[in-house]
């Protein structure tokens, strides 16, 4: 398992350069490093000074690049798909579609992002994955995808089980849904009742897993001290805790620093203007340490409170609905469904505050 | 209907300052101008100097201002699918889910985006729809998404109507589906054979035809003189093209301008800095002018040959296939289907060569 780290921040304010140095100083450490971008074009290369392809390229020592390039992942993914497919579907239908046919929708690259991500995870050649994505909301929705899908599959299954439709249509997809969820196993009977669904051992269950884990995917703000670009690290640093994405600490450029705008996150102040590569890289954080940074959620079962740290929002800004087991807390223009321990799921919200940056939110 | 202007370049070059200087040169002259954000948080609001809201605000003299708010949209846009699956569905499931409750996937805010721009545009109350998203990849794929849509739709009728899934699965699906499709209207009978469905009347079709006329929708180009703003400006130029959305000139700021990367498109230089709104204003182009930008696509029937203008691009970076009847370009990271005329549908590619910034494929 890879650390993967991650840069939030307003076009231009430096992202792509960081994580470049990010990747530059971790394989000078030692750390089998893979830079990946999603950026399309010819933009990050020029910036790098290599040329990138689409699978890991040698860069130096311990050091790969990598820029994703979304048709050909479709393509690949698409191939496995129909392979399951046949493996488990009656009635095949998708063999007759090719691969190479497939037009790009949008939301396609972020799943096909963090699934490209998730296997160079998991193929144990990387000891840190260094991800350069747009930094905006749009990643934002990618890595509280696992959390989305995980909320709709379990809120759609009780609808759907109890449907026409579902009657219907089950003998047939069953098999298929049920191998995806699990990570390519076969199921048999009910789909839902599988503990292999159930449980967090599917890949929507780890992305959940590793995503709140700051050890495993944790995000850094990078801006310069113009009032904009802090204004939108500083909104992407809420929005962020509101997925549960750790933000560990500010990437501060073109000094002198705002720092106050970010507390109580450290903050790294970057040589200005960026000169070469070796400052920048001395000026940036030790990644290998555990970050000090406060976690998204503290859950107290001592007094029956989930403490919600949503910094840079205030309280008109947060909406609180509560549907059945479910709370939702909308936030930051996301909907976010809180995961419960046992001992609260099924509680009433019987008060909400907000406090210095924390909803606390307590149950009856 | 409305004209839509978009703008495309990397973060940081400008987009947003071109977006209001536009917006604000357009009302000036007397059209009723919307400018929508898709950008979260404050940002936008500081740059225009002026709280943005999620209704269109005025904010002068027939200019009004939104800032899109994607998990207000979803739930407004679930609503309404609800009362369609309660009107034309048998054994209706999703009105058990309320909208409240929706987390977002990543895709939806394009697909979201797209609708209200739409919904914006055929409100008849504005002359001209200023877009300002990404500007980058995400945004191509949103305009892309009607082509897409289509052809997924086309694609999988086939493979779809001849499996025994669609026995099971059709009585259920296709009175919903035929009126999302057509724009409102019920169905009966084989959805597929719909003329509402099969034409271009559809919300699908007229998506398509948008995209492609510029008097409908028009890209603008904005860049600084970095060689790398140039590169992404220039590699989203030939991804724009690929997709069918014509891009109209570049809005070059911080010069001297290296406007010789752009030939044979006009350019504007910006002032440097960009200083007041006025001279920003006067330095735009004509918009209300048809643009002398060369078409996406020239079909000339006497010689049977299609020219793309794919600009930027070279040959290595283009692919060709042909399966049945469909022609798929790749380039740009994404894939097109071409539309062919009737005439040269179900033809075979005899020939495709690679000149001068066009693409040129001769039918046999």
């Amino acid at each position: 398992m890879a650390l993967i780290l991650t840069f939030l921040g307003k076009g231009g304010s430096g992202r792509s350069t960081c994580a470049i140095a990010t990747a530059k100083k971790l394989s000078a450490q030692g750390q089998r490093v893979l830079l990946v971008t999603e950026d399309a074009g010819p933009g990050f290369g020029l910036l790098l000074g290599h040329e990138v392809a689409s699978i890991p390229t040698p860069l130096g020592s311990n050091l790969w690049c990598l820029q994703l390039k979304f048709a050909q992942l479709l393509e690949q993914n698409w191939e496995q798909l129909k392979k399951l497919e046949a493996e488990y579907l009656r009635d095949p239908f998708f063999k007759a579609v090719y691969g190479q046919e497939l037009s790009l929708l949008p939301g396609m690259d972020q799943a096909l992002t963090l699934n490209a991500l998730r296997e160079y995870d998991a193929s144990g050649d990387y000891d840190v994955i260094v991800h350069d994505g747009p930094g905006n909301q749009a990643s934002l929705r990618m890595w509280g995808m696992p959390a989305g899908i995980d909320w709709y599959f379990r809120r759609f299954k009780q609808v759907f089980q109890a449907s026409q439709f579902s009657k219907a249509v089950m003998p047939f997809v069953q098999p298929l849904a049920g191998a995806v969820l699990s990570g390519g196993k076969g199921l048999s009977g009910d789909l839902f009742n599988q503990p292999e669904v159930q449980q967090s051992t599917g890949l929507v269950g780890q992305g959940i897993a590793a995503v709140k884990d700051p050890m495993r995917v944790r995000a850094y703000l990078v801006s310069s001290n113009n009032d904009i670009e802090i204004a939108t690290a500083r909104y992407l640093w809420g929005a962020a805790q509101q997925i549960e994405l750790t933000v560990a600490g500010v990437l501060l450029n073109r000094s002198p620093a705002k720092s106050q705008d970010f507390e109580p996150l450290p903050v790294y102040v970057l040589p200005a203007p960026i000169g070469d590569w070796q400052s920048l890289m001395a000026s940036l954080p030790d990644y290998v340490a555990a970050p000090s940074a406060p976690a998204p959620v503290e859950i107290d079962l001592a007094t029956n409170t989930v403490r919600l740290f949503l910094p840079s929002l205030d309280k008109k800004q947060i909406q609180l609905t509560q549907y059945g087991p479910e709370v939702t807390i909308e936030a930051g223009d996301q909907r976010r469904n809180l995961t419960l321990p046992k001992t609260l799921q099924g509680r009433s919200v019987t008060g909400a505050k907000f406090q210095s940056g924390y909803l606390i939110l307590s149950f009856g």
